[in-house]
């Protein structure tokens, strides 16, 4: 099954939602004009579609292989990687300066949605060299960015990040490699494990962003320093040095993403791997949170790029397998989407897709006016909005990813479930998404603690009022305004539960933990039916009336069948603290 | 892991939800002594969890596999298979006339939960031979059941069931299968699809049971006929005479259950394969209804199980684990164990469990008493009881699976997604159980369409009132009482969708099938929650107040964090299918 990039659904979101024509207008976005826009969603279209998603299936099956300590990704890869870098797709929303193309972080979203798409296993290389480029843009030394950054934003090299230890997972501040000053650099010993293309065959030099520890740090997370460490060392003319001294240990095994490597690595077997701090020494986890955002709306948009493309395969699948008689009559076996329970699964796959790329884009669209917004306040309340959508962007996205790729496997029936079909690689793939990058209890332990608690709700309190501001008019057409009075009811649930959350969980840090994945669920539903039904009405402003009337049938969709789980969910942040937490150890 | 049969939680239930003391007093159930259910279940708690749970993880990664047209099942699987069947553990629900045990088939359900648990792909081998031990019992000739029934009891044949067709998967009546007379026998022809245990070498001789159609059928459902037909002919002697004309073609490569082997099967290669029609021409479909409760109770139990084995996985890992300081204090890394977040995973995982069990053991009793039952009005009402139950246990305990075992992925963080640590397989084999044995949304449209319109509600509305009078007294205890006013909520929830369907679906068969699965996932929900707090107050009754205290707080969890859902499930039945049937062709 080919996927074919939704470019003017995506057009729709990123004008109607993400205010794209308005982002255009800030300083250092007037690139972004409508016909550049259009000319980029084409041609990224095409390479997802006609280079890249080709390569998906196959390479599941192959996966990446590690033999005689090199790792050889799936065939294919290289020459697509290499299209990929030709095309500057790397580039697109990096700072001039070093190569990269200055355009809005909310285009290149939807380009970055087309990537993951295509090819999950594919897109997680440039998604990690992404977190590269940020970490040096923002706190790499003159020399560093002349050295590395505008061959990482070209993609010709490639970044990773190494974080996780065996000990040391969700606490990065367990991990224990180690760091000793050696004249200008660093010497690195330590193992990490998860590192995804920690080794592969892709590009020429591979640049590990590496958290270590010195040995005079304080314990835990205030102990951590950020390391640059290249696969191999770069002479003052740009030529290759010696291989560092790191290596890939092996790869692992695992359920999904099959095609992408993920390494263990071993650093300084030989006496100490070369290593260049970026940023000030113990200010590892600081650097790491200014990419962090980033990073989470990245996988937040694999998680909305697998929905897409599981939706995608499920919908050819139901237009075309014949199985049973209609209900409504009709003597001969019909194609299966005739069937209310298959359009109900598909039509909740889209729904749910639909919303997650509105949450999505939307969120985008505050990391561009956070970062370019000429006034102060409107940057500030553009971060402030930021920091809070992004841990729902991160786990709900990702959770409607596995939540629409099982659909998928049921709609196809028996042949779901065998390989060769795709539909169960999907299910596969998906699984990774609500773990990495922060567990999505890490995330729901995010937004309340630091984005609720923090500062006493009131950037949530003034997302609320604006979701209240923003429903359609009750003076408006009937079938929109009728999107009102569920959303009112969902909206109200989502303003009981911060309340609670901020009073109960305010007193009792343990209450309130136990309450957070359920509130972050609320938000995200909320949020999912809220901005379907922003998009019905800002369709309904267009000429293309069949458009907006698709749109209306899908917020209404979206209300009626999926947006009564709001109720179940501040009721289980609400009542369900107290029964969690009464369990004792024997009970379980 | 190791897999350890719940066996205290397990007699809890047979006796105080499935009532088994009282069932073992009906006529031909006097065996069951207390005595001898504890001495079962212990027997089957070593078996499974000593010898056919270590052959789970890896029975996945060998799978099963096909070479030269013989099929190889993974290692210790003959061995253990050997030691089932030399303890007549496929015997126990069976007539004694054919060396059955005749024990109820609660007892019977509790056991295949263990074999199920330990290792779903071996299950589901004797899981087909009951299939067939049930079809021949009810509809085989004196003759067939002299020649096959003892050896299929004992397992030292096993079964198949040959419905799916590459065009006759949900839609049987499409199979094109030919049948011919042929003097005593007939002579088959045709190719099947996704035969479990098809092929495999754990029994030396493998009973095929084939819909298929004679020359002059009707077209249709009406017109299928079933054969038995086995692999080796047999003499009269009992000896085996020639190998069938039947063969293995090719094994699938599935997502799960990789152990168990999925057959392409042709019938008559060289002129047709002898087989022997079971109950009259063109009744086939009426036989397959007879074994299809038990098949679909089996495979919810497979449900059960599997969530089980998830849940016992994930909760060694959370007390092993050790990562991250308790949110409530401490400055060493804490145990998993201690985040709310976890327990909040963990304690969904049991109470979905827990609920699941007890539906499926309920049915399982009904099933019993629909048998034996003296009094017939008695016998009518068990079997109304278990007609409805059945698409609810069939298709809620698989959808459970699916959600434990992809809760147990979390838990597990990033080790879930490496395949050593087994977290995984456990997701990719529940996949399947919402899929086969009549996809979920097929036990739906069942639900909705046989069990409810067909009787105008009438076994419903009495499930609605016993639940009703069944609720945790008013003036009990205040803690158990606390439970009656979410379940009385959620109750009335239940019939207000249940007066819809009648209604508004009873008029349009599409709208209410639209409506059907989120019905069917409240009818668990609701039962789920009834069930936990019937255990509550049967525990209550009993003198461990420890385990009382234990039932009470797990009934208290589920009614507090999972029940709510009934709300958005009503509502999704209530106003959903308008929405659903108004998405066009285009909108996908």
């Amino acid at each position: 099954m080919t996927y074919q990039a939704p470019i003017s659904e995506m057009r729709f979101v990123l004008d109607a939602i993400a205010e794209l024509p308005e982002i255009s207008r800030l300083p250092g976005y007037e690139e972004a004009t409508a016909d550049l826009v259009a000319a980029i969603l084409e041609e990224a279209g095409k390479l997802a579609g006609d280079v890249i998603a080709p390569l998906n299936h196959a390479g599941d099956r192959a996966g990446s292989v590690f033999e005689n300590g090199v790792v050889r990704t799936p065939e294919g890869f290289q020459e697509a990687y290499k299209q990929f870098v030709a095309g500057g797709w790397n580039a697109l929303p990096f700072d001039p300066a070093f190569g990269g193309q200055g355009l809005p972080w909310s285009l290149a979203t939807a380009v970055q949605e087309m990537w993951q798409a295509a090819n999950l296993s594919f897109g997680l290389c440039p998604l990690l060299t992404v977190g590269a480029v940020e970490l040096l843009q923002a706190h790499g030394s003159e020399q560093q960015k002349s050295d590395y950054l505008a061959k990482l934003i070209s993609g010709e090299w490639t970044g990773t990040m190494n974080l996780t230890e065996p000990q040391a997972g969700s606490d990065v501040g367990a991990l224990k490699t180690r760091a000793e000053r050696d004249g200008d650099h660093y010497l690195i010993t330590g193992q990490k494990i998860f590192i995804t293309y920690g080794e592969h065959d892709l590009a020429d030099n591979i640049v590990h962003m590496v958290l270590a520890r010195l040995p005079d740090a304080p314990e835990g997370t205030k102990g951590i320093s950020l390391f640059l460490v290249p696969k191999y060392l770069v002479n003052e003319d740009g030529s290759f040095g010696q291989h560092n001294d790191l290596r890939c240990v092996s790869l692992e095994h695992k359920l999904g993403i099959k095609a992408s490597p993920t390494a263990v690595m071993s650093y300084g077997d030989s006496g100490g791997a070369v290593g260049y701090l970026v940023g000030a020494e113990n200010q590892g986890m600081a650097c790491m949170f200014t990419m962090m955002n980033n990073a989470r709306l990245a996988v937040g948009v694999q998680g909305l790029a697998l929905a897409e493309c599981a939706y995608q395969q499920a919908r050819a699948y139901a237009f075309e397998r014949v199985q049973s008689r209609a209900l409504d009559g009709g003597d001969e076996p019909a194609r299966i989407i005739r069937h209310p329970d298959v359009r109900r699964m598909l039509a909740t796959m889209k729904a749910r897709t639909q919303a997650a790329r509105a949450l999505a884009y939307w969120a985008a669209a505050a990391l561009d006016r956070a970062k370019a917004e000429p006034d102060e306040s409107k940057r500030a309340a553009a971060q402030a909005r930021l920091d809070l959508l992004i841990p729902i962007v991160k786990a709900w996205c990702t959770d409607v990813a596995c939540e629409v790729a099982s659909l998928g496997v049921q709609v196809h029936g028996g042949m779901g479930f065998i390989e060769e079909t795709g539909a169960a690689q999907h299910y596969r793939d998906a699984r990774i998404l609500p773990i990495y990058e922060g567990t999505n209890g890490i995330q729901a332990l995010d937004l309340f603690i630091r984005k609720l608690l923090r500062d006493q709700g009131t950037a949530m309190n003034t997302l609320i009022r604006d979701l209240r501001v923003g429903l359609p008019p009750v003076g408006g057409p009937a079938k929109l305004a009728a999107l009102r009075p569920p959303l009112a009811v969902a909206i109200e649930a989502l303003e009981r539960a911060t309340a609670w959350l901020l009073d109960e969980g305010g007193k009792s840090i343990v209450a309130g933990a136990a309450g957070a994945t359920p509130y972050l669920a609320l938000c995200g539903s909320v949020l999912g039916g809220w901005l379907l039904a922003r998009s019905a009405v800002e369709a309904g402003r267009q000429e293309d009336g069949t458009f907006a009337a698709a749109k209306l049938r899908t917020a209404r969709f979206y209300t009626e069948n999926l947006l009564g789980e709001t109720a179940g969910l501040a009721g289980a942040v609400i009542r369900g603290a107290e029964s969690t937490l009464a369990f004792t150890d024997d009970d379980f």
